[in-house]
């Protein structure tokens, strides 16, 4: 039923605009009574991201289970379920993208819910780094950072057209936070060890994010 | 005129909700036509935060002019006018604060103005990135950060009641991405000579952000 209804709304919503497409139709297209469509859906706009919810469900009960030796690690695989969301369904997901993109409530409503998955983020964050100096200020900072890399390699395969690898296209992007705030950057194994260093040599004007990416080169060729 | 509307329309939000406060009660309470509200104001939300335009042509000033020798100093910079604009007037910017706590319509516009924001810093970054590998990506990573930075040193102050030193609460905070992303953090001199290094040693298992902070300190002693 959800998503008969869901899929009647989009049709229609393609066919003549979200904005001139009212409840009354989508229950028409879907052959079903008003009434259903808001045991399902609270609004128009909550039609168009069905998943959202149980998304979110998702991630808390991920970062709830999660063992606590790499959080930034964890917030990544928690975004990724996200990523995998819309990678379910690529037709959908990049006509949404489209959709979004001409409707200015639609972009409004998808704000709040990335808004959402940032704050469910940073809470996580925030209880891993609880009694730390800044704890709070660095949950919200890598959180933050952490949806907008996701975002932007989630944006880069819909703009394909969904055709390239979204996962290969997220990882990518959620790398570049790994490696300035994660415990260890991808394909650095986890020392064995305490006592390994590394050293590095930078001249003094050197920006901070490539000093950090020397080190990771590095640690990386060990 | 916009100041004695926003004025009038922000007593009758603490008197009687957002909610249950129209257009009319507004342009009754301040003494003018219906007209004259939609003259200044697209709507009821515009009228609580009714500096944002003005500072987002003031950001986009300043980062056309700004020399880009640092581009994330630069950005910090920007986003320390929003800064500015709550803390000229610290009795407006608390209750708005709790009256956008309490009316999702708020949050919701406040959220497309913070977005607003946003994109604007990563939109100057993209073009100091220009033609540097996964240049976008950095820009939009970083814009997030400082933003993030930036609204958790702006909560600091707005939760104390507008008590503290606002400036201060921000810079530590945007001090975190500078440390991370920025050409040199607070507290370092610009390198005289190219030839200073830095050695730093550290254990493998250390976590990126704890080595670039330890990065910072050696930096800071020189």
């Amino acid at each position: 039923m959800r998503e008969v209804l869901a899929e009647a709304a989009f049709q229609l919503f393609l066919e003549r605009g979200f904005e001139r497409t009212t409840v009354d139709d989508i229950v028409a297209r879907a052959g079903v009574g008003r009434r259903s469509f808001f045991r399902y859906f609270p609004s128009k706009e909550d039609v168009v991201f069905p998943d959202h919810e149980r998304c979110l469900a998702d991630m808390t009960a991920l970062l709830e289970a999660a063992d606590d030796g790499d959080p930034v690690g964890t917030v990544c695989d928690a975004a990724r379920l996200v990523l995998r969301m819309y990678a379910a369904n690529p037709e959908f997901s990049v006509q949404r993208y489209h959709l979004t993109r001409e409707v200015p409530g639609l972009r409004t409503y998808e704000l709040s819910v990335v808004r959402r998955y940032e704050r469910t983020l940073a809470e996580y964050l925030r209880g891993r780094y609880d009694g730390t100096p800044d704890g709070p200020l660095h949950a919200e900072v890598i959180a933050a950072a952490v949806v907008a890399a996701h975002n932007n390699g989630l944006r880069s395969w819909l703009r394909s057209g969904g055709k390239g690898d979204a996962e290969a296209s997220v990882d990518h992007a959620l790398g570049v936070v790994q490696q300035v705030w994660g415990a260890a950057a991808e394909g650095v194994a986890t020392p064995a060890a305490g006592d390994d260093v590394v050293v590095v040599v930078a001249a003094k004007g050197t920006p901070m994010w490539r000093v950090v990416q020397k080190v990771e080169s590095v640690l990386a060729e060990d």
